[in-house]
């Protein structure tokens, strides 16, 4: 690393959503020097991991890169494992760290215990600032917990419905539905092409049980703009490779109450006007509308004859949904425009 | 036409439901004629415009068939235009007509009329056996309405549990997702490769509102098997061919009597035990688990912390949504095994 | 295993084509009882692991079939163990073995051993015949080598044209296009989804020179038939599971010996006319005309301005290409008809 | 239209070229007011039509844009038709005229008459420049003539090769593979999604005879170059949305003067040098490697044994085969950068 701008570092980088992370920052005009470290890829070539990319350098040993002269880090590890690495970055004086696991994302340690295990670095959690910045502003602090795609989604098309009829919402369920890069880069029988193309299924049901990990993220975070009950969370997996798109059902204690749909786009404008990334839609969003952008697409429809709210919700799993926010999270921290080096992706 | 066995004529066979059709009865041991009409694609070979299909012969005007001289038909038109065919055919004699348009589904015409404008044939409405035979067994009469495909895998999956659960059930909610063949062979923007693929859409929302014409049928069809509350149906078009899979919501006036994901499993078991083409399924069900066979695959799982019980039902939209059924239906009407040139499609 | 009918077992029946075997034996009306073998999967239910085929029975391991009681075996080991096996079961008495792998299929073992390395029984290479009936006719003997899927389809369309061309072909260049159940069941980074949807790569290329195992096979089997030149052969993977095209280009001496498109199709005709399974075909073939099928499509066309002729030819990998062919195969062995268990495919 | 910066018009801005280009001149520095036809969208929302583009205004009447203000003009309509708006363009004073059609590619009024039919404004052909800048250079005059998507894929990789080789050459098979967007916008059963989806077909050729209309194309280039024999092209769809393969054959008089793969990447590395959007890559190029960039990507093999020499190269059919290449020869033609506004697309 060397030159002039920001010293950028991205841990486990050799990942989907770490590959988008270098794909954005060697484009953004602040990032000066770009370290990128994967044990599995150290010593390969970036572009021969991911020929799409046309940049140079190699992947290094986290070892490799000298944390103390970073302006800024990424971390992308497996659950467990980021927060040891963020909790080192921070104490070694890295000035901002976005975290783009889930280490860091549920507040509560008691919480974070049940989904995921023990946490090794509980002390952290309460500085933690969840980093979707149209509901819940820009960090002021070091550490951010970039949300889960799947969050993402809900958590934009839910707040403002959240914020205004709170305690009138009896039934939340989110059918979520994901291409297979939300899956992972690792091979495996789920993710081969034979499996997953010409078809879609349920998962995360366990023992007959409804089990995603994503739902406490989704209900804690929508119970700090307003009341929420139990949510539901479905998600599918579909034969495309990137985006992501959630049908919402929203019910009310009194079916009169509900709003239109015109209303409910209404609420989306207002509350994200001053948002470049997030937008209201009249008709049925697609997740080509987003794919390859940092966009979330938001639209609403009404069933008034079984008295309920359609909520639907489409954003680029690999952009919005995880390193596109980080790169906004970033941005916002350090005082720039929220789509600088973005500005395609709008 | 000509030769031993059963004279088929197939009314509106240049659509996908059509060709599946064609192959279908074309390996059929118990049919030895057929005769297929298209108007669009009179005088072309079929397997000039289904080159997949290796059967020999033309596609013929509808006049061209002597419809006196047939035992069974197969009318496969737009709404509205197919109760015409029917009742020809039927005034003619056809022993067994099986409708596979969305005509003789619904029993009332004033429901139909309100989803799909005036009925040519309102008479026959009360004739028209529903044709999900698993649900409300063969036919004894000459008309069969076969069913549309979603409310095929709607009901499949819902009317064991409405036939138990009925009053005490609150909210349905179908999440439909269906490959492309769904939307028919009419080129549109809609179905244009580069519009569907890599993407997945809501669609059947008008002006802020669901509304589609599935369902009423899935309504007043599960009606008849116990007391069921309004339906939401909110389908999805899917970047695959053939298939679809519909994860479904119930929730009861008191979570306390959510029924466990097993319990469902075994009524499953009980009430199809003596059906071939429907299953019960421990496991998530994927579309690729049905497609190119006429089989439907059901499952169920419960979210304890909502309060919900999930129904999964996947089938095969040309086939046990469609041609497969209309076979199916054809079998048992004329007293043979309701697998008989079905037993590679198990 | 018990009931009547023939006693089959089938050696390596946890790939894809193993599933395709599982699936046409479980349905041919003279096999009584299967027996299916797999070391990874021994122990689970065979549509646990495949859920789309709808059979009773566990994997069990190679130990736990009875081979002495076997009238046929399957084997679809990769090469060289493949060889051991088929060893074992007709020194045991096997009366029929079809060997689905690599390990036969070149009559010299000096040739098998410049690419495949050692073989394991080198002393049963002269007893094995090529099946691919079409050409060569059915078996005579108890051991058949199933040809690969790349030379069936190459071999349908080159052997007519080499049988009257021959010294007059100068060169000879296969364009090949593969589905991914073609690269097997193994997940890798080169099958999953993200890897392979949306794109195509030319493959097999090692240090800039072309080198795939299927070429020897390919020119051997020619020779068999008339004088062919070294045969460039450039595979290339699909993001399509199943399914198979081949352009080949073949150069003349003298271009103006070419023969016409017509007269092309009609030595297939003639050179096929008493097979059911290879057809001539007037248009340029789809992989969807054939997907599903056993069969292979076969067209031609000039180029006269260039003066070459191209051949097209089309089949599913996974029938026509492996475990369709593999039970017409022992059809014909067995004094079948060529397509008993096989109708619906055709 | 207003503002400051250059003042763009697109005419035959509905197809998929023209969203492409809308898209790139939108996000384009120099660019300042754009306006937008397209005979039969007028008065829609460009965004409406094309949901994915973040872009505001309408499509207009081609009336509704104020030839005499423009700067510079793309034209996209079909051939014949693209013509005659160039020839209005450059007559109304325009100083910089795109087109994307085939209209002014073959510079011999015969040879485009045979192909296509009569030439609306022959006078034009010798003042068009044949805008692959990589090979030809950047255009002097005001009219230039944006190469096919095929033919760019083919004569970059060929280019080099020719300039060496030219009289050596016996023989040059090209084998493209095309996504469906390179089939246009246009709904028909070829582009229906279940027509295209997991297959692959040869196209292109009527009565047993390859005839594609980038043939002459390829060859009168490669002639400027150096000497090229006839070129077999022969075009195959894919069931992707965009990008395209070659994988070329090249024949020599003599084997032995075969290049080594090695040697062929350094004269691409040689000839194209100094430019930015082509690369030689040493392993199979993947169509994903340059899908959604304005990169070619070629790379070489050669195969000894048949003594032939295999070129691969890989484009975004509607970026560096349309609309990416267009803005390109913007750049270079008015002073700017080649990569202007594309640096994200490297």
């Amino acid at each position: 690393m060397g030159g002039v701008g920001l010293r950028a570092g991205i841990y486990g980088g050799g990942g989907f959503a770490g590959a988008e992370l270098v794909r954005l920052l060697a484009g953004h005009p602040e990032v000066g020097a770009m370290g990128v470290c994967s044990r599995g890829y150290a010593g390969r070539g970036i572009s021969e991991v991911y020929p799409q990319l046309a940049v140079e350098g190699e992947y290094v040993e986290p070892e490799g890169i000298d944390a103390s002269a970073l302006d800024v880090a990424f971390v992308a590890y497996g659950h467990g494992e980021s927060a040891v690495t963020v909790k080192e970055l921070l104490d070694g004086g890295v000035g901002l760290v976005v975290d783009l696991s889930a280490d860091f994302r549920l507040p509560e340690v008691e919480v974070y215990e049940e989904w995921y295990g023990e946490h090794p670095a509980p002390e952290l959690l309460a500085e933690a600032h969840y980093g979707l910045p149209e509901v819940f502003g820009a960090s002021g602090g070091p550490l951010i917990a970039n949300p889960g795609c799947y969050p993402t989604a809900a958590i934009l098309a839910l707040a403002p419905v959240v914020r205004r009829l709170g305690a009138q919402i009896r039934s939340v369920t989110i059918n979520a539905l994901s291409g297979v890069s939300g899956a992972g880069a690792k091979p495996s029988v789920k993710t081969h092409f034979v499996t997953v193309n010409e078809s879609v299924s349920p998962y995360g049901i366990t023992g007959g049980s409804t089990s995603h990990r994503h739902t406490p993220e989704i209900e804690i975070m929508l119970r700090r703009v307003g009341e929420t009950p139990e949510v539901t969370f479905v998600p599918h997996l579909l034969p495309i490779s990137r985006g992501e798109l959630e049908t919402i059902v929203v019910e009310l204690e009194r079916a009169q109450d509900l709003p239109g749909a015109e209303e409910v786009l209404g609420w989306y404008a207002e509350d994200y006007a001053s948002w470049k990334f997030v937008e209201a839609f009249s008709g049925p969003p697609h997740i080509s509308h987003v794919a390859n952008t940092n966009r979330a697409r938001l639209s609403a429809a009404v069933d008034r004859r079984a008295g309920k709210l359609l909520l639907f919700s489409a954003v680029d799993n690999l952009l919005k949904g995880a390193a596109g926010a980080a790169v906004q999270n970033m941005n916002l921290a350090l005082g720039f425009e929220e789509d600088l080096g973005l500005e395609h992706l709008i």
